[in-house]
């Protein structure tokens, strides 16, 4: 049974510890930390009481040692460390040391949080292959769909000619409502915001900066590069108004946020597409076409952000 | 460098060949065979000229060696037999006894040849596990779509209840000619059948033969099944009216055949889906989706049939 380490107690890695042990997944968590400190146990922690305490912001109920998650990291023995701390797209911190800890005390990584690859993609890869180690982010492109991980395992041979699609699902909600409700964008952002779909200071959803992340990262995976954000060129959606929207419905169009990349170029930008368009899709749902040479076109949809995440890192904790 | 044996010289095995050429694909191909017999040479096939060769059906330009598939199988060393022989769901054969000899004399396998797997599933599995082979037919199912591999590889532990979606591309070019043209099934079925994308005897896929055996392979894949064809309820497309087509379109309904499989249930049958569905793929394109436990509802769309299903066998070749 693969061991692992938990850094970051926020609701992913609390949901993550749930369906471990709802689904009773054949994985053993040794330790958790989050600021306040951590919990170890080589052993296997008691479960149920972890997510109770963690639930309940209580870790140090349990007798919380009070070091760091570097402390953590440094100390345990485990397979993988899982790193789900906040991202942060500036320094890739406290990610970035998170990750070069654990490759440099032989742990595998798993993450969903884009800010290390977003800043430091090649020293990542690098330590991990020197190591002998594995990194998987597949968790920071599209959530639960395999973004990453099926282009790598299941399309060897292909020949990706280029990626696009909806890799954000706060602007596609807007966009959605926009869309069939008819409403102008100011309105429907502030609706997001109070159901929690978009963040107070929402530009780096509708600015496009999420997105144009997500490129970087498949840019400096699949197309060789070592990119960043400022390599994109960019547009958001707020200046799309409910006049555009109805016009692009009468002629049986959708404007859409689509991101791009290929070899040579990477876009965010506000698109027509036909309504029956693959890309056409509803709510809050991420989708990404694959443009290959020897398969033409592969699609996948699903949902890009919020919980379902955790199927991703689940699966990169059994690939180890 | 991987080196393989090719079985079958039709159209995909011969694709196959000129791919691997023309891309530059890091695979050896030592040994091909068809039924006149077969080439072989340990150091590896000038493939230029078995391409040609094998595009001008004159293999025994080459000098072929007046042996059977199985006699190449037994004699070459190589990592892999590609079989490609056409499909016999009643029997499985010639491709049952081509796997096995290969899987007894030590060579991984990759096939898009569903006939040995609606027969000999258990067989031919146990054996693989024996011998410490893999057997790849993930092109058996979906084409190029990764519609065996994307969940072995990469939803582990997602928890997969149920996968249905279009796997059959003649009934959806049928049912998408229907709808958009409002013509009746005779007629469209007609020119499929000129245009060659309908079988002379298209019962195998209007009745929903083949996406039933598609189910099947499904079933005993992801829910541990050892079913065989007639444990799939079945409806084909033939009683589809134009009207009915008219009908549902008036509803912004489409007419599609889906099939079904959960670890209870398999079915294939025409079904009313709202037009902005995500399986409502045009032309021949085929459709997937996976309801998961951990990650809702995935969805994967790409050719499912024709020659970009060499794609599968070629990622299939360099996953060994």
């Amino acid at each position: 049974m693969k061991k692992i380490i938990v850094v970051g107690m926020g609701f992913l890695g609390r949901y993550l510890l749930r369906k471990i042990h709802e689904n009773k997944i054949p994985i053993k968590v040794v330790g958790i930390a989050d600021l306040a400190g951590y919990l170890y146990d080589p052993q296997g922690l008691e479960l149920s009481k972890a997510i109770k305490a963690a639930d309940s912001r209580k870790l140090d109920s349990l007798g919380l040692e009070k070091g760091t998650a570097l402390d953590l990291i440094e100390k345990a023995e485990a397979d993988v460390m899982v790193e789900l701390t906040p991202t942060n797209v500036k320094t890739g911190e406290p990610g970035f040391s998170h990750i070069m800890k654990a490759l440099e005390t032989g742990k595998n990584v798993a993450t969903s949080n884009k800010g290390p690859f977003v800043t430091h993609f090649r020293k990542i890869i690098d330590k991990a292959e020197e190591k002998g180690l594995k990194v998987f982010y597949g968790a920071t492109v599209g959530g639960a769909m395999p973004t990453i991980s099926m282009p790598q395992n299941c399309m060897k041979g292909y020949g990706i000619e280029a990626i696009y699609g909806i890799v954000n699902g706060t602007t596609n909600y807007i966009l959605s409502t926009m869309f069939h409700e008819e409403r102008g964008f100011e309105n429907v952002l502030k609706e997001a915001q109070e159901m929690g779909y978009a963040e107070a200071d929402p530009s780096y959803d509708i600015d496009g900066i999420d997105a144009a992340n997500k490129m970087v990262i498949l840019a400096n995976t699949f197309f060789g590069k070592n990119a960043t954000v400022k390599d994109v060129k960019r547009t958001g959606i707020s200046k799309i108004s409910v006049e555009a929207v109805k016009l692009a419905k009468r002629n049986n169009r959708v404007i859409k946020l689509i991101a791009y990349v290929d070899k040579d170029r990477m876009e965010v930008a506000p698109m027509l597409l036909p309504v029956n368009h693959p890309l056409n899709v509803e709510g809050s749902l991420n989708a990404v076409v694959f443009r290959t040479d020897l398969a033409n076109n592969l699609v996948l949809m699903g949902r890009g952000a919020g919980r379902e995440t955790v199927a991703t890192i689940i699966n990169d904790i059994l690939s180890v």
